[in-house]
C-alpha cells in the first residue's frame, strides 16, 4: 500500500479529496448502463482524488505519482459508458475539471484546457465569434472535452464531419508523460490517433487545439411516421441532400418517443415512430419543401413553440440520451452500438428490424463516415440473459452490421480502438511503468496480444500510414 | 420590326445604347469555346442594350417591351458557355449589371440585386461577418450572381455543397414577370427550381437570397503526381476525408499543367499531372499528415509563396478555367461534360482514359452528388471533326459516363436542364408570349416535344415532386 500520508504532503497546495464516499463517487461513470460491467465494477475506487488547477500541478502529481508508483487515472465529467474513468487498479483519480479556461479563438479553431464542459465552450467561441465545435456527444451540458476527446467518438454534427477518429477533427493535443520527469509532448497529424480514444493511457491532455464550425440556431424538429422504416428512409434521403444544413438526425423507432420521452410526449402520438433533427434555421424552408415531398409530419419545432422552459434540447433525446430516457422508465433495457456499413445501410437495417421486432427497438444515428452517409445504431435491446444479449450481437454481426460491444471495458474489446506496435511504442515512452488508468489496454498487459484479434475497429492502427509517411 | 424610336422615347430615363457594335458587344458570350456554337451563333445580335438600376426600370422595360412584342434578353456578365445570354431573335438585351446592390446580411444568409459580381459579393459578407457565399464559379471576379442562378449549376465549393440543383442552395428568388403588366413573384422551396438554370426564359430574377457558408482565408495548393490516376484516386481519398475541411479538388492530366498554366509553371514539371486545392488554413496540418502518406508531392502552396503577384487564384486553373487556359494557348482544343456516377467513379475515369489517352487530357472535379462524393469532368478534347467528337460522346455514354452537351444551345440539349410539364406552365404564365429569351427552351417552341427523350438531366423536373407535396 503507498504511503498517502507522505503522498498528500508532496502534493501541498494541490486540491485534494479523501473522503471515502467523495472519492468512490468520482470513481463512477455510466458504465450501470451496461448490466454486464455493472456487476464487474461496482466495487472499483480510488484512494484520493487530485484537482489540479494548471499544467504545473499535473506535472507535480504525476511526478509523486510516478515516485510512489501509485496509478493515475484522469477524469473529465465521468459521463463515459464502459467505465473509462473507474480506476481499476485504485489509486489517484485526476480530476481535470477545474483546468476550464479558453486560452485563444481564431477562425475555425479554438485553444483551450481539457476540463471545459463543452456546452460552455460552445457558448464562449459562439459569444465570441459565432463558432462552436464541430461536433459534440449529447452530454455536453455536462461532459468535458477532454473527456470527450479520450474517451468519446462523435455526435451532434457527425452526419456533416463524422467522428474524433478522423484526421482534422482535433488540431492539437498537449500531454504531460508519466516519468519520473514529466515531459510535455505537443502532438499533430497522425500523432494525435495515438490518444484519441486511448482512454488516457498514454498521457494526460493539458492542452487542446479544436477546429470550430459556424455556430448557428438549430431548429429542433420531431418528424412523425407510423412505420418505423419510412423514418430510416427519410432520414437516408434527407441526409444526401447537399444543401440542406442539418446537425443531427436520428430515427427513433416506436414506443422508445411516445413512452419515454416525457417532456415531448404532448407532441408525439402512442405507436409513432419519430426522426430527431436540427436544422440551420436558414434551411428551414428547404427541409419544410422536403419533408412535405417525402409525407413527413412535422410534430414539434422549437421555433415555433410558446416556450421551451422545461422542455430538453432535441439532441438530449438523442445518441445515448435515448438509452437513458428508456432506462429511467424501464431498467430492463439495455442498448448495442451497432454499425451498418453503407451503402445499403438501409437495407441492413431493415433486415434487423425484421429479425427482432420489438426486443430490439430501432435507434440510428445518420453519420458520415469515411466521405459516405451511412448510419450508426444505438438500438435498445430488452435485456434477458447475457446469452441471448451474446447472440442477438452474433446475429448482427452474421448479417454484416459489425458490434461496438458497450459492455466491455477495455479500448479492444470495445472494439473503437486498435492498438497496434506504434500504440504500444508510444505508451512505453510516455506511460514506462504502466501507471496510467491501467487494465484498459490489453496489448499492455498481455505482450502475446494478437493485433489483429478483432476484427473490426472505429479508430484504426497507426502502423500503416506511419510506414507509408 | 417594331418601333425603336418609340421603344426609346417609352423607356425615357432608363440607361440605354444601341451602337451596334456595344451592342453586338453585349449579345455575346463564351460561346466561341465551342467550335459548333461558334459557327452557329456568330451572327446573332441584339437591337438594344437596356440597363435598368432598380426593380421598377425592370417592371418598365418589359411592360414597354411585352406591348411592342419584342424579345427581351437577360445579361449579367455574359461569361456563360453555350450561348445563354445571346438573344437568338434579337431584340433588348437586359443588362442588370448595375443593380450591383447587398441588401441585408444574417448569420447563413445574404439578400442582394442580380447584378453584384460574385466576388464583390464574397468581399462584402465576409468583412460583414466572416461569410461568403458556399459555391460560385471560376469566373467569380467578373460573373454576377443572378447569372450564375439563371445560367451555371455549381463550382469552387461543390465539394461541400453540391450545387445549384440542390434544394437549399437558393432560398429565395424575387422575380419579375413578362405581361402586359409585369408581376413580382417571391419564390421558395421546391418553385426555385422553375426559375434556377432556367436561362432567363421565365421571369427576370430581381433580388435573391443565398445561404452564406464560413469565409476562410483558402490556401491554394498544387498536389504533384506523376501519373494522372494516381492523382485521381488521392483526390478521391482526400475528399472522404470527413475533417479535413477543402473547397476544390480538381485533378488535372499532363500536359495540360505544365504547358497551360503559365504563371503556375516555374512550380510544375514537365509531364507532371497536379492536383488543384484550396484548404481551410486549419485543416492544413491534417492535410500536410493525409499528402505524406499518400505520398503526394507539394509543388505549390499560396501561404509559402513570397508573393502571389501575378499569379492568379487555384480555383482560376479549374473548372472551365482549364479550359480556357488551354485554348488560349491551343485553339485546337475543345472539351466535354462528363458524369461519373459513383461509387466506382474512379474505375470508369480510368476506363476512359485507357480508350482516349492524350486525345482527351483529363479534367475532373470532385463534387458532392446526391450526399455522395463522386466526380464531375470537363475534360479537353484536340478537336478534329464534329463526327468524331460525337463519336466520343457516344463511347462515354456506352460506359456509362453521361455527357452534358456543351455544344448545345438550349436547355434540353445541353442536358442540364429537364423541362416539363410543371415548367411548361410555370412559363405559360410569368412569359405567355414566349419573349423571354426566346429559342432556348425546345419545349416551348416544339408543343409535341416528348418531356422523357434525352436521358439524363442535372436540374430535374418538377412534375414528380410537386405531386407528391
Ligand atoms: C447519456 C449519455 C450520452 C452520451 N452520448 C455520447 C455521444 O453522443 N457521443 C460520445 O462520443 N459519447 C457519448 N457518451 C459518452 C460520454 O458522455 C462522452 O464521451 C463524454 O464526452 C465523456 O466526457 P467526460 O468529461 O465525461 O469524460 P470521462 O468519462 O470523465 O472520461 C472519459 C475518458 O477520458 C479520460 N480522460 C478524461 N480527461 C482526460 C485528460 N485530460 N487526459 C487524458 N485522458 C482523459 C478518462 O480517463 C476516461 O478514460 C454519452 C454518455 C451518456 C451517459
Ligand atoms: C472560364 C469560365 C469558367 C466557368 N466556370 C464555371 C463554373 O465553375 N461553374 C459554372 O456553373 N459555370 C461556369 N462558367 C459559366 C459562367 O461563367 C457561369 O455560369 C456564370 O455564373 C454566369 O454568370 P454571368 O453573370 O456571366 O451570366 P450570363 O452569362 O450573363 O447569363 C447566364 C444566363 O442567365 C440569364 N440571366 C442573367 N441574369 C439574369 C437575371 N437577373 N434574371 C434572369 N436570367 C438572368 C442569362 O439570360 C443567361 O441565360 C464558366 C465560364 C467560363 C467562361
Amino acid at each position: 500500500m503507498p504511503d498517502y500520508q507522505r503522498i498528500k504532503t508532496e502534493l501541498e497546495g494541490i486540491a485534494l479529496e479523501d473522503n471515502p464516499a467523495l472519492v468512490r463517487q468520482k470513481s463512477r461513470d455510466f458504465y450501470w448502463y451496461s448490466p454486464i460491467l455493472k456487476a464487474q465494477l461496482d466495487n472499483v475506487t480510488a484512494d484520493l482524488v487530485v484537482t489540479p488547477k494548471n499544467e504545473e500541478e499535473v506535472i507535480r502529481t504525476l511526478k509523486v505519482a510516478f515516485a510512489h508508483g501509485v496509478p493515475v487515472t484522469p477524469r473529465g465529467a465521468g459521463t463515459g459508458n464502459y467505465g473509462q474513468a473507474m480506476p481499476l487498479s485504485g489509486g489517484i483519480v485526476l480530476n481535470l475539471a477545474a483546468m476550464n479556461k479558453i486560452k485563444e479563438i481564431h477562425p475555425g479553431r479554438v485553444i483551450c484546457e481539457p476540463g471545459i464542459v463543452l456546452a460552455q465552450l460552445d457558448k464562449q467561441t459562439k459569444a465570441h465569434s459565432g463558432q462552436e465545435l464541430r461536433f459534440h456527444p449529447s452530454t455536453a451540458q455536462t461532459a468535458t472535452v477532454g473527456g470527450f476527446i479520450a474517451g468519446g467518438s462523435g455526435g451532434v454534427g457527425s452526419i456533416t464531419w463524422g467522428g474524433l477518429r478522423d484526421l482534422g477533427n482535433i488540431l492539437r493535443l498537449r500531454v504531460v508523460t508519466m516519468e519520473a520527469e514529466p515531459r510535455v509532448l505537443d502532438l499533430t497529424g497522425w500523432d494525435l490517433q495515438k490518444v484519441s480514444h486511448a482512454y488516457g493511457t498514454n498521457g494526460i491532455i493539458t492542452e487542446i487545439e479544436m477546429p470550430l464550425a459556424p455556430a448557428y440556431d438549430w431548429v429542433d424538429v420531431l418528424v412523425g411516421y407510423d412505420d418505423f422504416m419510412a423514418a430510416v428512409r427519410f432520414s437516408d434521403a434527407l441526409a444526401k441532400c447537399n444543401g440542406i444544413l442539418v446537425k443531427e438526425i436520428a430515427p427513433i423507432a416506436a414506443p422508445i418517443p411516445h413512452d419515454y420521452f416525457t417532456r415531448h410526449k404532448p407532441y408525439i402520438r402512442k405507436g409513432q415512430s419519430v426522426v430527431v433533427l436540427m436544422i440551420a434555421p436558414h434551411s428551414m424552408d428547404a427541409f419544410l419543401a422536403f419533408a412535405a415531398a417525402h409525407k413527413g409530419e412535422i410534430m414539434f419545432r422549437s421555433d415555433k413553440v410558446e416556450s421551451m422552459k422545461g422542455i430538453p434540447h432535441a439532441y438530449e433525446l438523442a445518441w445515448n440520451h435515448t438509452t437513458l430516457r428508456a432506462l429511467k422508465v424501464d431498467p430492463g433495457f439495455t442498448y448495442l452500438q451497432v454499425q451498418y456499413p453503407g451503402p445499403d445501410h438501409v437495407a441492413k437495417v431493415a433486415k434487423m428490424v425484421e429479425i427482432f421486432g420489438d426486443e430490439v427497438p430501432g435507434h440510428l444515428e445518420f453519420i458520415k463516415f469515411d466521405g459516405q452517409i451511412q448510419c450508426s445504431g444505438l438500438p435498445l435491446v430488452r435485456y434477458t440473459t447475457e446469452e441471448r444479449l451474446e447472440e442477438i450481437i452474433k446475429i448482427h454481426q452474421d448479417h454484416g452490421c459489425p458490434i461496438f460491444n458497450p459492455h466491455r471495458y477495455t479500448l479492444e474489446e470495445g472494439g473503437m480502438k486498435r492498438t497496434d506496435k506504434v500504440q504500444l511504442a508510444f505508451k512505453h515512452e510516455t506511460d514506462p511503468r504502466g501507471l496510467l488508468n491501467p487494465g484498459k489496454m490489453i496489448a499492455w498487459e498481455n505482450p502475446d496480444f494478437d493485433f489483429n484479434a478483432g476484427k473490426n475497429y472505429l479508430f484504426p492502427g497507426l502502423a500503416s500510414v506511419m510506414e507509408a509517411s
